[in-house]
């Protein structure tokens, strides 16, 4: 539905039918992605790809794949601090390959154009909204992450655990649907760390990487001190009331 | 693709290419999202919240979020009336405290612009109109409710409490696809309550407040009445046949 | 961004910029939603309401709410023909009073414009086309309640039954993603019958109401007959196998 | 919204109003779809349709519809070879129907406009990045797979079976949304294969069938060379371990 004007007006010069240049760049494939699938899109392949992932590494590091998540696990003392270590360097080695292994597929060689790839700031908030972003976005995630890992309340609720993959990979969409305008949705500081390595160039990106350590580990200490401290005291309280009254069925109630 | 025209058409003044003041506000993010994410957005990431919220707090609080849950449960004799009051007024202050929150964050000094933010009913409809849809609207999810927690049917029908938070979430999730263009889906006076408060210079978020108070609370009404007075009573029944017969298995059915 | 343009052009009349009578109609109500939710949208909302209302409706009539789901129940002899008629004469009754109730609601006079309402044959393909592809629409939702609800599958493999609400819903799901551009997706009689009733001047409705009646059924009965006729010979003999070989666990398998 | 220009500018000839070959083929539909529905669209109807599927097979043949995956759980020696066999004939059979219904239904004569139906690597990727996306992304199938039916995990881990067939559709979807630009997503032999037999005058879909084969077999060998060899070792090893502590509760560990 394109048209061209009278000769007294001056058209900018023409977009090339055929930019052989674009092609075979990761910034194609990306513009590809985003033009036909939106933010929608992008927060279902995070949210459905977290789910797939917890679900199958679940039975074997018991879903680590996120610095501030283990950083919350750690302060809830359900992993060893040497063991929260080696997850955090794997998760940051990991997600390096990954950006790699994406870069060697679609034979992108344009380390300029970074957009939606590396976590930045936008430039319509401040750094002070991207970080309370973070802060809120990773709190979102690793409170649903105790909430359905807390054994206690497994026992207690016994429809909780069943679904433990499916609110971790919904919360991973929703917080996806409200930070990608302003930070691209970091909450994951292995990803940021492994895109602003590879991505060194975007100045920005490099800059503004203290507010995606920063801000998903802040988020997770809030998690697990609510959680754990707070939360859990009322809990157990609970429970003990409950196991004073005996437990009803067969099966002990913790 | 822009392109001016000629001197014998008056064209409306152009648009500037960078307005600053439309920067850092909260229209700006609202309007980005709403471009990129559409009703389909909205439905999925107040549906997803409110299935991770559900299943977060649902060994807390019971899964108290909205006052017209809290007041279907209430006529169901599920929570004393001085708890339902206490969860409502929580729940009043929780949203008022969540706008304030998103616009501290994204620094929105713009309260003229609240389109998608209040909930209002549309210039389309009539108010009867909006009240009816809140109406019904607030049924389906109260009900939802409602068959996700009976003890009674969970005991008949065992695949049934596995899933509790998902149905629930599923049914915000359809009720926004239906009731957006109508009246920005209320279904929790609790939120538009907070966003009319904040937005209290908007008029007709102010004027049209009582029906997001009115038609949810009869909606959950009908829900609670519907729910244990007709469906239960031969519920009720049926389960007495089923327990007269004795218990097939180990597990008790009631 | 609308621009008009010189004397020597002759503009067709300008679009009014408020038509009053564009107001308050379904068809505006329609539109309106068609273009911000498109296909996925339409396939969401009907997959997730059959989700919730199974999964509400299943303690009490089973999930009856649709004639061709009926038929192959009855087919499968897990309703008697009494309760199938009732509950048929019903699923219609609700469908039209449904219909009726948003015609109230959006105060919609224009019995004409019944685009994206009533189920008809797309001009796009032949009637023999439409016809089979609510046969085949309609194998693939029966079969899937046929797997939902099979008590003996649901013994033999106990991850069936949790989620028996979940796979009906994405069941209607894809089945509205495949069938929107042939025949606006009937699978339910039901809800054809209460839109022609209701658009009974829409032509083209009442002519093809036929298809939505003979296709479901065709379909229900071609899912009964490969379900209950083919697999469940196998799956029989397969369980008495098993049983023969003693129960593993204390749960017995049949 | 159209409108003509001045006789001094010289119009494309305009479309026609009606292209009567445009109706009633393949391609119109299709084009119809991918335009409503957008890659988001097709990666649910990927996804939703593999999960009813695998939900209802389950119990009937494990839920094999994949060469790839049958190719996995050989190699894990959950399938003879004999029945292995047997069932990728039944697939490459199923898929070549499948594709002659849809052009029977849809009345398509245009074997020329294979678009989007045929599995071809995008002239913006090189072979080998084709390859090895078909490589990666059917490692995520094949091991989504091993995660949710391995009997070992199952049993440790009491919330993985229930949602099986749930993260292999979710496995699928995520895929779609990353490989649709790449390849149009193969990860299923049976599938490239009969389209590529029915759309056998489209040269590509013949010269690249190879990496719809070669691909997802390797990325199957991959994920069960993985799971199998490098996982399952350790997992025994714990599992050895939990059983000589004794079993806590009344089931069997193993």
């Amino acid at each position: 539905m394109e048209h061209q004007h009278e000769r007294n007006y001056k058209d900018p010069p023409p977009a090339p039918l055929l930019d052989l240049r674009e092609l075979r760049k990761w910034s194609f494939y990306r513009a590809s992605i985003a033009d036909r699938v939106g933010y929608l899109g992008i927060a279902w392949a995070f949210g459905g790809m977290i789910f797939v992932l917890v679900y199958c590494t679940s039975g074997i590091s018991g879903g680590h794949l996120n610095p501030a998540v283990t950083f919350g696990l750690l302060l809830a003392r359900k992993v060893s601090l040497i063991r929260a270590v080696a997850y955090m360097v794997a998760q940051c080695i990991g997600a390096t390959i990954g950006v790699m292994f994406v870069i060697f597929f679609t034979n992108s060689d344009d380390q300029q154009n970074s957009d939606g790839v590396v976590n930045v700031v936008s430039r319509n908030y401040s750094k002070g909204a991207g970080l309370g972003a973070e802060i809120i976005g990773t709190f979102v995630l690793v409170y649903t992450v105790f909430s359905a890992t807390d054994p206690k309340r497994n026992a207690r609720d016994s429809h909780i655990p069943v679904l433990a993959p499916l609110p971790i990979g919904f919360a991973v969409f929703v917080v996806h649907l409200a930070l990608i305008p302003i930070t691209g949705t970091g909450i994951n500081p292995a990803r940021s760390l492994g895109t602003a390595l590879i991505y060194r160039s975007t100045t920005e990106a490099v800059n503004d990487l203290w507010i995606f350590w920063v801000g998903p580990f802040l988020g997770a200490l809030a998690a697990a001190v609510y959680h754990q401290y707070i939360l859990r005291a009322g809990a157990v309280k609970t429970l003990e009331t409950i196991r004073a009254l005996g437990s009803i069925g067969s099966r002990p109630l913790v």
